[in-house]
């Protein structure tokens, strides 16, 4: 019973479509709290108004304030963006021109022609700079719409924990849809567009198609590494002279990096996480649809069958918008302790909705049995035709999706201060930063457990069912329910800003406390996000691994770790990791000493500052910030996107093999360590300022000498959660990608054995 | 021109008894140094004069105390070693028991009968037994000579920098002597001794004295995790309320901490690693016999030939030795400048003449060519037939020799506070704990990108010149100047203590000065130590690797990486080290927090503590260590001893083979990173302290700010530097070796497809 084509090509655009629609109702919902106030038409720069009466002021008086600083906020983000896709604008010139000329020279083989060579490497970088453009239009939406909520979030907490819950989340979800939905619908019409040109030639057109990928995912490094250096660059620098040598509360408008601090939530944590998993997403649909061109699927010109991931997707949009209205209009959070509760159920419900649509969309447009091409471990023929049946896929997409959500409950368990290991960390810190910090390291280790045994199962389940194609849907179902992990993920710092505006615009200790709430909770939905982003890297990884290992045509035995060219790649592919954390982590150190230099220079020398009478020099520090960020992604970002290029080339394909393996197995741990301790320190020092506890209580509350070394371990984890971490999957994935895009170049330098050992006749 | 194989079973013998007869000499010369005062005799309970008088006292009253602090520590130490070798003789017992049930079972296949399977089974048991004896043994022998030759150090200060070097370097090469002498001799006498009951089967000979490398790296591992926690636990402790909360010195004899930790460091730094590093050399050597049983040196007979291994290591001692000759009498380090450049210089001096020597070897003692069995890349045949020539192996025993030197020389580098990199982790320390531990972890992970190349490129010269022979050949260049090796890195511990002497028993400021001096150089040495001991476990593995491969008949098809065991092996595998690490941290934090609020408990109970005039109760806080160190020395342990034969019997042997290739790849990098972290922030806060530099005066010196923070940074590298990351190089060759051993047994569950996978029909 396959699904006509028709329904197919209405299905995908349609359930995009609607999914843009619910974000611009969401929107408008949100946009109808007002953030009215007397000054706000005359202040032009808002910044002005910032510290004036500062403790006074009526209710309007606190809005306008909140308006204003928003609009400071909402200004740098924008500055930050437009200066960083300009350089970003510049890359991707250069990059495209590398692309198309790189593919076109490929010498063509069998009965493929120039011609064809000079297509592919036309419609690759078309691809890919519409790739480039959606993660562009993503990061830059995701920023506007959390700017947009920031302020309203404050604003509604004074009325309430539900009110602010809602706006925090639904602004949340405004960008998780508008994601999920541009991406799809690009990609689609990519495809539809692609198939004038193409008309039969599936392989060709898919092949292209990855570009969509590459593109996606080189904008999300760039994005995830520069917002990444931007936003602990003014977050350390703030803290370490804010709370550590001045005593005064986070966020307290008399900290010159404060608003470059929540300038950098902004572009760091949302429009860099926005990048990232479009880019997860762009990568697990391509990865899927050039495994599944070459299968039976493509060859009979199945079109319901190769759409399959896109029909994933698109009903996985339709789930999620379903399980947002039971968070936004069932069941909303109204206490405090409501919050991650529902947060939470938001992962469970989708996960529990979309199995059978899965199942259904799996039996519905897969029709019963296809032949997948695997490699062959007989030692006779490179490939061997494996028969999958339809309902295999809906395990595959189940284990992705049930595997997505273990690995999220997990990060919830270690990273959440309502569980023992957080809580053990806090008790850590009664023997001063030291301990903190040892138990801290020492629970990012112990939490790569699970998320690498659910991964390792994932794959061995889709290798085993489908082979590499198995593994491109089980990321594909990790991914599935991407519009409601976005939809948490982008909660987070949306709550986080909102609490430095309450505190800003002076709104009171109860409305400060409310804002915590919503962001502590926001610390663990982020690290949440963050395990689902790694998850599902090192699944689109693999896939995109076996896509271009078919590409540059190696077979089994010329992959295996016994061959010294695949272990000396598996060995360096292991170390790319910790070079590019070396990278971003002495980025965030250096930027953020010039920023403490610069807070205490201010602090020194503008008379007034520490009592409040005068305005610090914010501007500088948001330059400090811009400036680092923008000179500091490069280095990071060439490594990563050199390496695959000079590996291929002058190694060969078996040694890139061989370290786009080890940098996976190598980067999902130390990802994995990274994100979640430092989400496990910064929730150990909100323990112990909540107190919410006798036990947390009894560690001193603020000010104490527990809470100071919980603030150092915060600190540290600055960087290592928020820039190196999630940069990590995104290396990944990007060295994949690229490697797919090229694989034909590659092969084409000395038959994939590489230049150097071609050079020296050191071939096989 | 073959060596004649009396010149064979002469020389190997002759070297090893030289190497033990002049570390006798050299210890003579350390006992002339005179520990004599009028007290020493009479007090057998030395502890009980560490308080008295501690400001006053003429020489004889300085150097009895030194005497009495050296028993203390020496009793401490022995009893440790005493408990940890009472259990470790429990779990050898254990294992023998199964290493001889499991392979004695194995069902034989071909010409192989029964009886051959037991006599495996029988004298791989023996050869276990034997290389644990001898490794406990070193470990013992070592402690002895370090807990010897600390307070002689001290005394020896008095006199200048020249004596006091002279005594510490001694006494560490007296433990590189014995060492590798025993080490060599145990090997030889167990072979010639083995060929006895196996007559011409030398395959079968080889394979069980495999038995001897996984005795010594599981007695290597317990040591150094036990010896690690122990030590760190102390250390850790002492310095949270002496040097962070009380403000008094390091080895302060008021803190009650202050014994435990400098037995600790005998325990942990000097057993511990000798232990690991006996082990290293016993695995490279017993990986290069097994793989060269089945080339054609092997089936011909060759005895010179297949000596080779244990000729290299003979030879090496004899350059070794003259090596020390020059530190020790012609060029002594005689002022503070001097003392890294002497110890550079052995590891550079021993390189160059080892260089030709080696030549001499490879071309005397092995025939022109021969040919090695290599994995085969043809899909015909599991196996080609590689003919190497002679001066080949001179090739790798160089790669090894030379990258050992690189990877110290960088190691150096990056820990040495004489260079940028420390320098600027000092500096980080301006702006607080938190920039500091930044920094140094930014470090460490840029550490690895050196000796990762390092190993890849010996790894690609290695094999592609001789198979998995030359990759061990690699590793036995790297250990064969093990004896020099050895030397400078057990000065490190000896000056450490020496130091702690010097202040216990009121040495004065000057003599603390040189022995800080002294310690410095020691943990810049101690750290290139632990660079040769990862670098050399790395290839060591790959070589037990790679006979594993071959002795449970696994081909190039098989080992694939597109294998989704293989692959989701290589997963686990990479996550091993994280989850040995979170437990090794976990342990040394946990057993830190006890003894720091017995610390904590003995200043606020015990009157007169603070002052120095009353005694503090060090029994105490050594029975914590000791119980800490025995107590959670068990699961790290169990983890890495279990996995192996769980995987192996229930996964298979292909998802082990992955297994042990991603914890190879993984694990190198964690302890690269760590080991170099842990040094570079130790030297950093020595930086401070010693204010050698215009630089340096300029962050403040002992108990500024700065300062502070280099402690704190200190104490979270403890750990990562002295527990978990030395311990991560045993966790890699020991999961080999004992994969090597077992490899017969895996094979015989269900042909190595593993007993789960075999229920359920899953093979392949």
């Amino acid at each position: 019973m396959a699904m006509p084509d028709s329904v197919v090509a209405s299905l995908i655009p349609a359930a995009a479509i609607i999914g843009i629609l619910f974000a611009i109702v969401l929107w408008k919902r949100v946009s109808a709290i007002q953030l009215t106030g007397g000054r706000l038409i005359s202040s032009q720069n808002g910044r002005e108004y910032l510290l004036e009466e500062q403790q006074g002021g009526g209710e309007e008086e606190v809005v306008a304030k909140a308006a204003d600083i928003q609009k400071s906020i909402s200004e740098g983000a924008s500055s930050f963006l437009a200066t960083e896709y300009y350089y970003l604008g510049i890359f991707m010139v250069i990059m495209a021109v590398v692309i198309s000329s790189l593919l076109s020279i490929v010498t063509p083989e069998g009965d493929r022609t120039r011609k064809d060579e000079i297509r592919n490497g036309i419609f690759s970088t078309v691809a890919f700079l519409l790739g480039g453009a959606t993660s562009i239009l993503s990061g830059y939406l995701g920023m506007q719409i959390a700017t947009y909520a920031n302020a309203r979030t404050a604003v509604e907490a004074r009325k309430g924990i539900a009110p602010a819950f809602m706006c925090a989340f639904r602004s949340g979800a405004v960008m998780g849809f508008l994601l999920s939905g541009f991406g799809l619908l690009n990609l689609f019409l990519a495809i539809t567009i692609f198939a004038k040109f193409y008309g039969d030639d599936w392989r060709g057109l898919f092949e292209a198609i990855t570009g969509y990928g590459l593109g996606g995912s080189s904008i999300a490094l760039f994005g995830r590494v520069g917002g990444g250096i931007y936003t602990k660059a003014a977050d350390v620098g703030a803290d370490l002279v804010g709370k550590v040598e001045k005593d005064i509360p986070e966020d307290d408008p008399r900290n010159p990096a404060v608003i470059a601090d929540n300038v950098g939530d902004n572009v760091g944590d949302i429009a860099g996480m926005g990048a990232d998993l479009f880019g997860s997403f762009a990568e697990s649909t391509c990865a899927a649809l050039v495994i599944s061109a070459v299968s039976s699927l493509g060859e009979s010109h199945d079109y319901a069958g190769m759409m399959f991931p896109l029909l994933v997707s698109a009903t996985g949009i339709i789930v999620c918008l379903f399980t947002t209205f039971i968070a936004t209009d069932l069941y909303p959070a109204k206490v405090i302790s409501e919050i991650e509760h529902t947060l939470k159920m938001q992962l469970i419900i989708s996960t529990l909705l979309m199995t059978p649509v899965a199942l259904g969309v799996a039996v519905w447009a897969l029709p019963s049995t296809f032949e997948m091409s695997v490699p062959s471990s007989s030692p006779d023929k490179a490939f061997d035709t494996k028969t999958v049946k339809n309902w295999y896929m809906f395990v595959c997409i189940s284990a992705g999706l049930w595997g997505g959500l273990l690995v999220g409950l997990q990060t919830e368990y270690f990273t959440s201060n309502r569980y023992k290991p957080v809580q053990d960390v806090a008790d850590a810190c009664r023997t001063g930063p030291a301990t903190d910090i040892i138990f801290g390291l020492a629970l990012g280790y112990k939490s790569c457990i699970i998320p690498t045994i659910v991964i390792g199962v994932a794959i061995y389940v889709g290798n085993t069912l489908a082979g590499m194609y198995g593994i491109a849907c089980c990321a594909l179902g990790m991914l599935s329910t991407l519009a409601t992990g976005l939809a948490i993920d982008a909660y987070g710092p949306i709550s986080d800003n909102a609490g430095g505006i309450a505190e800003m615009a002076g709104m009171g200790e109860d409305i400060r406390e409310r804002t915590d709430a919503l962001d502590a909770a926001g610390n663990t939905t982020a690290a949440i996000g963050k395990g689902f982003a790694i998850g599902s890297a090192a699944l689109v990884s693999l896939a995109l691994f076996g896509a271009y290992v078919t590409r540059a045509r190696i077979t089994m035995i010329h992959s295996s770790i016994l061959d010294p060219r695949v272990f000396a790649g598996l060995l360096l592919g292991a170390m790319l990791p910790y070079w590019f954390s070396a990278m971003t982590m002495k980025s965030v150190g250096k930027a953020a000493l010039a920023m403490v230099h610069e807070v205490r220079r201010q602090f020194n020398t503008i008379a007034g500052l520490m009592e409040g009478t005068t305005r610090p020099d914010y501007k500088k520090c948001v330059a400090i910030s811009t400036q680092a960020a923008i000179s500091e992604m490069i280095a990071p970002g060439a490594l990563v996107m050199l390496t695959p290029v000079i590996v291929g080339a002058l190694f060969g394909t078996q040694c890139l093999a061989g370290v786009l393996a080890g940098s996976l197995v190598s980067g999902v741990q130390l990802a994995v360590s990274m994100s979640n301790t430092g989400g496990a320190w910064d929730n150990a020092k909100k323990y112990i300022e909540a107190g919410a506890t006798e036990h947390a209580r009894d560690l001193g509350g603020k000010g104490s000498d527990c809470h100071k070394a919980a603030v150092i371990g915060d600190t540290v984890g600055d960087p290592l959660k928020d820039t190196s971490g999630p940069s990590l999957n995104i290396l990944i994935k990007l060295m994949a990608v690229e490697s797919l895009v090229f694989a034909p170049f590659f092969y084409n330098c000395a038959h994939g054995q590489g230049l150097i050992f071609d050079f020296f006749g050191w071939t096989q």
